[in-house]
């Protein structure tokens, strides 16, 4: 046999496996484990959905679709654009895919080639890291705090590019921390990739879940941008696999090859359902769930400081906090398994998001109902005490 | 932005693309095309599975299962290669894919560096050549004649083989020839690969597919190899996107952190459907249904000496014939549009399966009923009449 290709040992395992395994062996031998560590919507997929998927299972062959999705689901993409956010996006630039992964994978595919640089900000959603890897191109990890609430900044695009930085990577809201890019900072992400070259990423995957302001387009300011969405986190389509990419005008044709040839298609009767969850049925029991987490944010972020853990930026959307552990841990990483073994409440460890700091954060999902979400407080709270 | 990575235009969108543009052109006109272009089985999933999907579509959240698929479906498919071919392997080498299209991008992610070299032979399904390119690593089509059946040789192999020969794809049956690798070859192509320091990744997608014999696997020859599999053909399940790999002992955890962040996982109500593919309930319907390919087969044999298209190897397996287009016309390309705008009959050019005598041949699907196939013939013969 060959011996592995390079990227096999540059991409590392989530840490949060460990912790997801640990957790099992726990619940095996009776424990009550609450899991704020899943990035997943505790909630079913709405019926309206639901219903769309047996219907499509029906008595004609489950065919492939274009390899860019049906035509049926890319229009309403446009119209849900045009609805929501009153931007005009020509379904010519929407492209549908399995999920947000295929469509990260065909936007680096097309704009990356391998000894290139991808810029992103540390931290982030650790794919992000990898897909540049999988191509043989280096991820640059630029360091982001609260002033920026997490943001990668024009300032930060401009210092670390190179000639052969290829594309960056900004995403709003954001995983870990649940950050907005800010409005008025748009316009200078834009004009600094735009100064430097780079083919600007945006991926907007938890865009309905912003709590006490509107959802957000990149779209409203250029459409020289690749837009990466999902039926995933706002629509509650996790395992449906089911996401999208809006791209500048003139791309589809390259990505359309790209994407034939990469996935033949996204799955069929998961891009039936994904037409209903942008039917105006669905938008009531969407926005319901959209009330209960935050909800669930605002309870967190009053109980939170009981425990020690400090939030220094304020979430306004994801369903996630990342939160500062030196008040009560050296290192985060041995805290979040020791938490869940003691007390059964299981985070995910900040080494998983890059290499700035990750051993004084967690991030905390919020993806359980207020009493689970108390109950794990009052463990941390008793934690602290027992440790401290 | 940054201008397009350099495999956008490496990799070439497919000819059958525009073929069915045509097609598509002419019904709306009013015509009646008969497509025997599709690689697809024009058959509707089995019930049972379409149960098992409607079933798995109810109240609980439809989460990501783990990156490797659900434990049940891989358990079926391990239980499967023991029932079926006699082969025992191990639960833990069986890695579920979003089809056969994440398996090969998954194996080769696994292998081949930038600047390594992919052995295939040519005529092949295009997709493995742009799999290569996909990572900046150059495919080497090797032609290969009826003289072997249309299949890569161990002597081909050393011959061809440098130092940067990470993989050597071999197809069985075989997309566009509809031939097998012959029973005594696959002990020779293991040992040439192992020779040359080369993985051997075998295409096992049209499995079932064999007429005249039993379906065969190179898991009853060795461990040392990674086989690609799929639901879409045999079990016809195209448009659900599951598939499968059975990797080397050893190599599991490490396409399970590729597979996490590349695909996060399969679509979670196509591996649920799946399970009820490999059912009993399932088995005697898919036997059916092949029995009604080597039926279509048989007739498609003797029917196209008529036709003047020559078919040099037996194609034992898939649902395709690579016909041989000399006697009847000086560019298969160009005889392709004009006997779909002349007659309505869409065939896949050879020009989409590689560089070797492309324009001699033609691949013709008999994914139509024995009328159509006969309709077909009965075209072909009047277009010849009337073009010669």
């Amino acid at each position: 046999m060959h011996p592995f290709a390079r990227r096999v040992s540059a991409i590392a395992p989530f840490e949060v496996m460990e912790v997801l395994g640990l957790a099992r062996e726990l619940e095996h031998g009776g424990a009550d484990v609450i899991h704020l560590e899943v990035g997943e919507p505790d909630f079913a997929t709405p019926e309206p959905v639901r219903e769309a998927a047996r219907r499509a299972v029906c008595d004609a062959p489950m065919t492939y679709t274009s390899g860019i999705g049906l035509i049926e689901l890319r229009e309403a993409i446009a119209r849900w654009y045009h609805d929501i956010f009153r931007v005009t996006v020509d379904v010519d630039r929407i492209v549908v895919t399995t999920g947000s992964s295929a469509a990260l994978l065909l936007a680096l595919g097309a704009c990356v080639n391998s000894g290139d640089r991808v810029l992103m900000g540390d931290p982030a959603y650790p794919c992000n890291r990898n897909f540049a890897r999988l191509f043989d191109a280096e991820p640059i990890l630029v360091p982001t705090d609260s002033g920026s609430a997490y943001q990668l900044t024009a300032d930060q695009i401009r210092v670390r590019a190179t000639p052969d930085t290829s594309a960056v990577i900004v995403a709003s809201p954001a995983n870990p921390t649940g950050t907005l890019v800010a409005d008025d900072a748009w316009d200078g992400l834009i004009a600094a990739c735009d100064s430097i070259g780079a083919t600007l990423i945006v991926d907007e995957i938890y865009q309905g879940l912003v709590y006490g302001r509107s959802p957000h387009t990149v779209l409203a300011h250029t459409d020289q941008v690749v837009v990466v969405n999902s039926f995933s986190k706002y629509f509650q389509m996790t395992g449906w696999r089911v996401g999208w990419l809006v791209v500048p005008p003139g791309w589809t044709r390259h990505i359309e090859t790209l994407a034939q040839n990469l996935f033949i298609c996204p799955p069929t009767p998961s891009q039936h359902a994904a037409v209903a969850a942008l039917s105006p049925e669905c938008a009531p029991i969407l926005d319901a769930r959209r009330r209960e987490f935050a909800n669930r944010r605002d309870v967190l972020l009053r109980e939170l400081p009981r425990t020690g853990l400090v939030v220094d930026a304020v979430p306004d959307g994801a369903f996630y906090v990342y939160a500062d552990t030196r008040a009560i841990a050296d290192d985060s990483f041995a805290m979040v398994r020791d938490l869940l073994s003691a007390q059964g409440v299981a985070l995910t460890p900040g080494r998983d998001f890059g290499d700035h700091a990750p051993d004084t954060h967690v991030r905390i999902a919020y993806t359980q109902p207020v009493p689970r979400l108390l109950e794990a407080i009052q463990r941390i709270v008793r934690w602290r005490s027992e440790t401290g």
